[in-house]
């Protein structure tokens, strides 16, 4: 299943795509109106949406980021080797994490912006796991066993800013993007059988198997439930392979009037364009 | 004026503190039942509050950190030269940020939480600004219009987990503390002007003035601006000066039943007692 947030004739909700329609989740069971509520009883969703007939056209829904304000987004910072290489990095015993705000973010198909501070805007495509069952000091053999589902994350960064700290390079308002959904894990019963690739303007930039993690899912998952309690629908962005632009030659950055896109084979395709700052 | 979110009554509101009593103000006017919405409006907050007469005793409400979840929590780090010198770190020309999500703290008067995962937990005694209008790419010259007032930051710190990534130390559950009020800007004109002192078990482990940043409140918020749009109720932990417990010989580390107390002069103390996880 895909899992969606969505916006429709004035109201916010939750659904499943069906084809090319949406079943609305949430008006027909309003426990279920948020997105970690359907990442928690993926079985209930399932029960509630088959058969069921779609409310609406998905090309008439406004996808929304799939999250809700209760959830946080933790991301992984070096976490493939080409990557590691290409930065000149150490790979440290454990991963290094660092954490987006939920402003930092938009949905699939809505513009990311340029700031007015910097024109050294890259991109970074990724995997996300979703979590769908409260998980804290949790074993990286059961690890995925609180993994509702994945998603496409493109984890922008302003690189003049993440030398002094890689949160600030991380957090500039609507810099980076999540979505379009979440699809289920039962779709997904292995996380490093995927291929994630990086569109910038229709060429690709990056491309690499989802096993070439550093760090796997299960990993970085446990270790993140050694410092908190995740919740479901909270967000573990998982790492960049090689080939972002600011360490091309010559240098790429994104711009106005850009098109990104993250695409992961079995998930979807996370696309928006560009935008300066007004 | 001290401003405050509290449980009475089995009721969340805002309020300020006169004398030994508690002035409810978001019960007089709802609008101002959000910590940002006082903050955004201290001129209102103390006109309702002239001459009203307590609501509820001081020592009857139970005190809630003074933050909404729609806010924010940027902490810089080492911003005092004395903690630089301890930590063998070199000064940045930026801040140093980090973000600590809201499930990482406590308010005043509630437990502290040592980790299962770690003994080497650590205080670190801080004085934080908290936003009172929207502030986006603001001038350091004008940044301290743009502030409501000052509060106590007990940035509470896994030192095993910070040497991978600072994020992983600062955001175990509850293991920070933040409060107890937030005191309006007209009563500290000079931020820089404030004496901080942390104290284990009653003995002083911290004393600076905060006339030692590196980064002031002015330059910090400056720099944040830049990167995102802060909103009221917004919190900047500004960082901790010489005297943590790791650095100290021998070490010093928090533990059940010890009590740590930040105590600011002009603003108050921020007390909380120890608890192991259970």
């Amino acid at each position: 299943m895909k899992l969606i947030k969505f916006q429709a004739d004035g109201r916010t909700s939750t659904g499943i795509v069906a084809g090319s329609g949406v079943v609305d989740v949430g008006r027909r069971a309003p426990h279920l109106s948020t997105i970690g509520a359907m990442a928690a009883a993926p079985d209930e969703v399932a029960r509630l949406a088959r058969g069921a007939s779609a409310d609406h056209a998905l090309a008439d829904v406004t996808l929304l980021a799939p999250i809700e304000p209760a959830n946080r987004i933790f991301c992984v910072g070096v976490n493939y080797k080409s990557h590691a290489e290409e930065t000149g990095r150490d790979v440290s015993p454990r991963p290094s994490v660092f954490i987006r705000v939920h402003e930092s973010i938009v949905p699939h198909g809505m513009p990311i912006i340029r700031p007015k501070a910097s024109t050294r805007f890259d991109f970074e495509g990724e995997l996300a796991a979703v979590i769908g069952r409260p998980a804290h000091l949790v074993s990286e053999q059961d690890a995925l066993q609180y993994v509702a589902g994945y998603s496409c994350f493109m984890d922008g960064s302003i690189r003049d800013y993440q030398k002094f700290s890689v949160t600030a390079g991380k957090n500039f308002d609507r810099s980076g993007a999540y979505g379009p959904w979440i699809v289920t894990a039962d779709e997904i019963p292995d996380p490093t059988r995927l291929t994630l690739a990086t569109r910038l303007n229709g060429r690709e930039m990056q491309r690499s198997g989802t096993d070439l993690l550093i760090y796997s899912v299960p990993l970085i998952l446990s270790y993140l439930s050694e410092i908190t309690t995740l919740v479901p629908g909270d967000v573990i962005a998982t790492g960049t392979p090689a080939g972002v632009g600011h360490r091309r030659d010559p240098q790429v950055w994104m711009k106005q009037g850009d098109r990104i896109e993250v695409d992961i084979a079995g998930i979807g395709i996370l696309a928006n364009t560009v935008e300066d700052e007004q």
